[in-house]
């Protein structure tokens, strides 16, 4: 049965595109593989469309539960920027999509690691083992590059790109998105905009709660429906956030670290196994790799002025899982493993 | 009207007295101030009954948000110890409360910053501008011992002790406490408890939610009942978590991170203004000041086995602020600044 | 016998006062109190001459060793904003100063903790309990103004102020202070001062290291000078930074790292029991209390010119260090305990 | 001219070895790539002889500065153990040894990344872009392979390994290691090992400091042996540290923070473009993957007795990088660049 529009999280109104690329700039690329035992992919996230190396974007994350392997968040948290696309994948191809994103580097920066600085790959992952052959590695340098290629501002959601074999809340998860609007001033005539997107692979299903109604207990007490689900969880989510709002990376570490709010609202306690990883990153101003070049001189948003911003962070974040949840499809993967669809086993919405 | 029983969150069980001095050996003082404008006191936590400068108690703290004036937290995060009671107060008595621990130390440690080092002060704060003339510092070293002597199992919560002049949610704020027991093992037959105390002071009333209901949209609309609302948020919540399993101190600050969770689910984005800080302790086993004593050689609960005791503390920390929530009474202070109780404003429970 | 100018750390020229305050604006008082056991007092840094809770200074800071009990870098870590003096003074004297920062801005802003959010105390100490009798808090309020009220561009040096009690490397240390000059840009005019202050508390006899000496065991096999000293160190070292290049708290915090790079080249370890932290700050602009006020617009330096003030930051603490020890007096404190002064036991310099 | 043996540390004696190899159980292996254009390698460390991800060894690390890319220190900060062999490389082919990482893992541990966790890579890696066409990412699986099979007790020095492209200081760099035994105890019979091993990339020729002598400046005034340097830094350390002495992760991470102390005191500011890390582990006991496995229950080395570890730590880490220079050759690779050796230059010892 098909569900209805999915619940909205909060008081605060989403951009028109519902989605991360919202944040003037952004946008978002998906390679998909779709193949038996092969149930993975390539997501990334592209902050603006040049060249990332060389005009860095403001940056900084959170690590709410480090059982996990992402790489890149060591520079940044040193030099508040980021300086490569995002890339989002499966635990065992960190390594591959890094490489990738060396080699992207390298053909627009020849000088890259040698009278230049060597470039920071960014890549995040959650493990897809239930779904996917991750011991396989089937992610190679050319999906990461499809998916750049793919990058737009229309945003697939669910069990799409990097969200493939994901599995969330004992159910089928994947890639989910969405924005807030702020306005702020006297006048309310500044509008700033906060995007969110996810890659859903936590939770348990007891735990699920969807825009406050405990819809976890509710589905785990209908025996027939109830997913095969490993124990104990070994998921993960990646909370990816997005402003056009003026912030340096001090302050977009305080945003990142909302990210946490929206997702324990869904009834995750960051469980020991999950790698629970924030990133915040705004496009109001670049900062060059050239020290040559003339810094940025930006009046930052006051920080007694964030409370509407963090709003949107948790409200957004929690919407994106809320829509990675709704928008995914059932996978059948490796082994035979099956993760069934939200929507194919809510009956109706709201529940009553 | 009187409210009923608050509704239970999660599906553990809590202890037999619904408190922190659930877990063996803690106990809980207050020293209320209730004296027109001065709205305040002292809350104090002991997580056993010894002279915690000898024998030394694992802890660790995690800074949700760090608009805060909480003293101690250095020296805890180095040694993973904490080697006082824990005290709370309000924003501007923290010195005085921190002398009075160093006081009573040195009575009881006459060597204290001689041959002994000198202790560490455990003082964590709130700001009650809004119903305390907190400008009048009136909490004394006295007030902070006999917290310590009214110190019991049995936990008064609302507006008593150091949440005296809090608000919460533009509410009345203050003590709330609550426990869960988690069984571990293969046959079931390893209980640990999980203890909460907090301090709530934080949040603006909208964003309210109230066991997974938005009471805070609910209630501002009824708009005589509405309270006076400072803006923005200047609140701020301590959150406490004891328990009993053996932890050091890297995975008590992994407890207490997850404290955090509790308090999203109650509406709270951890606000700009909000000095948000947990700390958790164990007390399973104590560490000597003397280093000629001999250390504890404990068997420490494997990681993988934390994530019961994290829902324990996001369960009991989100029961905490309920509880803070739904015992405390009405208080008139400062300047004639008055806070409802939730008792008061809403209309029965579950809301229909 | 008196000894020669102390030698000259690294390659970086001086400032015209070779102190903190060659950096523009900022200020430096004492007050020493002197009588019998009691050897003790305050030191005050003050970034400006304005008032520091409206007009806050970029700010952080780096916990080298965290047995201690400093108050306030909490919040600065949060906001990368200090508002108050940086005041100096014993450990059991905290509480004492911190009150007296909280009513200093409640003179100068009487809604502090009302309509305006509470101000945060900063308040290093250490420990000098050998020499004073640290347990007596001897400290009031009084001291704390008598120190800012003496603020000015000549800094004294050695058994001075929050100085006066503290020993280090076995010896007399307590304050000392130097600055650096940093030229950049292609025609190398555009100049950066970097200035160091150091509450020097820290380090056993055979480790010290004067300028590559290892004068320390030259001395400590002199036996008839050799001080008593107590075992273990229980000492500590603050390390304050002042610059006036353009930078935010990111950045700041990067520069507070490399005092600790001067401070082990003097030959500490960043003993077990001593507090080693470091704070630096800009003068280069403020951050407005008020958000309605504009926020400054700055061209921060690039990250990538940094190396220059990283060297000066090491060597004018390293400098500082020595002034520290070079400048002290011998003082007779608690039970007689004494500390020799480095300029009594040293013959001649440099050392052959 | 042969230079004599390098000069000693410090007062405490070395390990039979002078290696970290004297730490029991520890193995180190190096696999060179010496050809034409490639000057690179791989190094591998390994803390025992058995399945590291079945038995897992405490461990803790600290970011001295942050300009690096190694991988996997988010979980170990997270978790406080290592799971594989701790492997260093260039810049550019960490992805490739974490792949081969994970494959050596799922080949003794099929069941890694389905019913147990993935496995969490741990590679080091410095820029020895000068001396290495890093961009043709000559590192593969095999290397890493090779590099662990020839793990052994003997440790080779210098311009092997991960070390062979690597520059410190204007010269030719690389890897260099060194012990330190600590007596502990009433009777002096308790006897614990600190072994340092380091991967030397950084600093500036003019900055270097040899067992306290500015020998850097000296080798500078030297025009016509001084090296082509390129400017600005942009090198990397990486600091090894292992001991015997029963500690846990948090009093590790002490261990490893004075790394940076040996580090400092050889001239180094913690340049911007460094990626100085620092990583401890003990061998004291381990932790095992399986939670059904029993945790052991160890009585950990009291904090107040670091203070020897902290110094042996500070004097091995600085020998190491002593040796790193004293035993490296000259190297000439890409583009006919060459960095010559520390004893080709040096003119004796000690300097006159």
């Amino acid at each position: 049965m098909a569900l209805p529009a999915p619940p909205h999280i909060g008081a605060l109104p989403p951009g028109p595109r519902h989605a991360i690329t919202d944040v003037a700039g952004v946008t978002v690329g998906h390679c998909t593989l779709d193949a038996g035992s092969v149930q993975t992919g390539v997501t990334v996230v592209l902050p603006h469309g040049g060249d990332l190396f060389q005009d860095r974007v403001p940056a900084a994350s959170v690590v709410i539960n480090g059982f996990g392997k992402s790489i890149g968040l060591l520079q940044i948290t040193e030099l508040g920027v980021l300086e490569t696309p995002i890339a989002l994948t499966n635990t065992f191809s960190v390594g591959a999509v890094a490489g990738a994103q060396i080699r992207q580097c390298l053909g627009a920066n020849p000088e890259c690691g040698r009278s230049l600085p060597t470039v920071n790959p960014l890549v995040f992952e959650c493990n897809d083992g239930f779904l996917n052959d991750i011991q396989r590695m089937a992610v190679t340098e050319a999906h990461y590059l499809q998916a750049c290629q793919a990058a737009g501002l229309e945003v697939q959601e669910g069990s799409v790109g990097a969200g493939r074999g994901m599995s969330s809340f004992g159910l089928k998860g994947g890639i989910g998105t969405a924005s807030r609007r702020v306005r702020m001033g006297t006048a309310g005539d500044t509008v700033y905009t906060v995007g969110a997107l996810v890659l859903a692979n936590c939770g348990r299903l007891p735990q699920l709660v969807l825009a406050g109604r405990a819809v976890g207990t509710r589905l785990a007490a209908l025996a027939p429906v109830r997913p095969p689900e490993p124990e104990p969880e070994k998921g993960s989510i990646i909370l990816l956030i997005a402003t056009d709002a003026p912030l340096d990376a001090r302050a977009l570490r305080r945003l990142a670290l909302r990210a946490g709010a929206g997702l324990a609202r869904t009834g995750s306690v960051f469980g020991h196994g999950s790698g629970d990883i924030a990133l915040a990153f705004s496009t109001a101003y670049t900062v060059p790799q050239d020290s040559a070049r003339p810094m940025p001189a930006i009046a930052m948003l006051h920080d007694a002025l964030l409370d509407p911003l963090f709003q949107a962070v948790a409200d957004s974040t929690e919407q994106a899982i809320v829509h990675a949840l709704w928008r995914a499809v059932a996978v059948t993967g490796r082994s035979g493993h099956r993760r069934a669809a939200l929507a194919d086993l809510l009956p109706g919405w709201p529940l009553v």
